[in-house]
């Protein structure tokens, strides 16, 4: 993919985001590109590629948030992160003149997206690379449920250090002045919010605001999601802790 | 190793193709540059370490293949992806004055290869660095064998999909008109040629032609590998579907 | 990080040196940064982030070794690398400013060490960024001890093919001419050193200077933290051959 790229814009400047997203995992991918892409330069194509739907029905997508440009499958990959940088505009990539001249059904990343994401580099348009479309596939993230009890929600991403990102995000949370609240799920519960992840002994668990912009379970020095056999949609419970009755 | 070409060769334009090539695994490092390289800009200098014998017998080396440059140890690595794109000359990268002063014998990588790299992406030519040579390890992806039955190969590679990637090219297969094949192992069989992944239910078994050229066995969103057990040398048998009598 | 860097520093040329840390080794970190900073360009700004201890009491740190800069936590991480390459000068990043606008306690790498490290690279100066200290947290490498027997050390770091790297020098181990040692540890014993991996057969342990410097114990082909149960800590005993009884 990079050579395509290199070869078809010889002047842009390639980087990495991850390779880490495990496979098949749209929601995974979707939250890391969620993450990355309000930060980096607004002229930015991200090219991002999870795509167990390659060559099916799926349509290859363009999507255009203010200058930022968001190249993939159209499955919801794309859709957080476009949606986080602006109004998305919705492009089927449907003009196999731009692809690869051998498209094949099973790397679009190398035979269609890379050659989108080259030309759209050197300054195409993408009104130029397809077609406009309106009902491009909008992923979600699950929504949390608040209520006078609390908080209900659930896990939607275990990162690289076996934090549970849980889908709670501090303004959800009503805490009174310097409160805390108790995060409980199945197989335990730990007490937060903390400001970092050694504000508790090493391998206590704790709850902190993470980088994702939601709270994480986490373990100092230790993986939360080992410790407390928390996956994606574990369901966690948050309450103000002078709700909960301590044991 | 990049810190070494940057600064030998500040002008370089450097992009990762992997890191996971599993240890030692020279045929899976020859398979991955092989779809690389051809895609790549025809000025690529490729640089490739799977290198067992470091340090030992065997000889640093330069391919030089229309104007792609290979620079890599004389195991094999670079042979197959050098031949794809053109007729490989070769050169023994045999002057020490090209090397780091204190080159050791444990990581040619950082002390040999990289500063060949940055020379030749700096405009030097392989004969200033090396003396020609006729007899590079030539390694040959093990070839399938056909027959009126059908064809007889084997696994070459598991990806990171698990996926099994086949020593069998479609044309190697005569199908009669939109017919199938059964592909065979020890462990079971699928039927194929699909065009897609997702042309099987979820966690079915399908064979699709992959970016690599080559008949993959695949399992819609599941690990083909682990599913049916099978490893870098397994055997397959690919018949016309309507030899094989139906269960 | 890249996207911060890029957005702040659009000429900056990035490149990664590795990913493959293990969660909160800041040993593992060091040695690697270590390995690598001393062949990198001399005006290289070196981003590293290993970091358990964010958000807390540690301090955001640059180190300058002559043209070398260093950015990221001030937990050692950094300091094997920059004394390796001159007289590090520190500076605590205390300067709020220069952070991104909404800082987290959880993520510094990206508001606090990327643009930073965008800020040196476009030339500001660390005297810019921070306030000069004189007690940065200088993390040793733990050293072997020499006496007339032989040297005891132990092992600091396993590499990602298996190998064992000690803290024993080859200047560290006074050998007749043209002799041998034996390494043994609590599991085995291994005899050296070697010119390269493929001295000793396949399957079987060797010892060979590494290119961190390092006698390490290997086997060729194999896998010698597995092979032999070695880990970070495990002890070594390095003895002249001829001091060792033979079997």
């Amino acid at each position: 993919m990079k050579g395509v790229i290199l070869a078809r814009c010889p002047s842009a400047l390639l980087f990495d985001l991850t390779h880490g997203i495990p496979p098949q995992d749209v929601l995974a991918g979707a939250l890391q590109l969620l993450a990355a892409a309000p930060y980096s330069p607004p002229d930015t194509v991200f090219l991002a590629v999870v795509d167990p739907g390659v060559g099916g029905a799926r349509r290859p997508l363009c999507l255009r948030s203010g200058r930022r440009l968001f190249v993939g499958p159209d499955n919801g990959l794309l859709w957080p992160a476009a949606e986080a940088c602006g109004v998305p505009e919705a492009f089927h990539l449907d003009r196999p003149e731009h692809w690869l001249p051998a498209a094949g059904a099973t790397f679009h990343g190398r035979d269609v997206f890379a050659p989108a994401a080259a030309a759209l580099a050197a300054g195409r348009l993408p009104e130029e690379l397809g077609s406009p479309i309106e009902d491009p596939v909008r992923l979600r993230i699950p929504e949390c449920s608040v209520s006078v009890e609390g908080v209900d929600g659930e896990v939607i991403l275990i990162d690289g250090y076996g934090n549970a990102v849980t889908n709670v995000r501090p303004e959800d949370l009503t805490l009174s002045n310097a409160g805390s609240a108790v995060f409980s799920f199945d197989t335990g519960a730990v007490r937060g919010p903390s400001s970092h992840y050694e504000a508790a002994a090493p391998g206590e668990g704790l709850v902190v605001a993470g980088s994702l912009g939601f709270y994480e379970i986490a373990v100092n020095r230790g993986d939360a999601a080992k410790t407390f056999g928390l996956r994606v949609g574990s369901r966690i419970k948050a309450r103000p802790a002078e709700r909960v009755p301590s044991r």
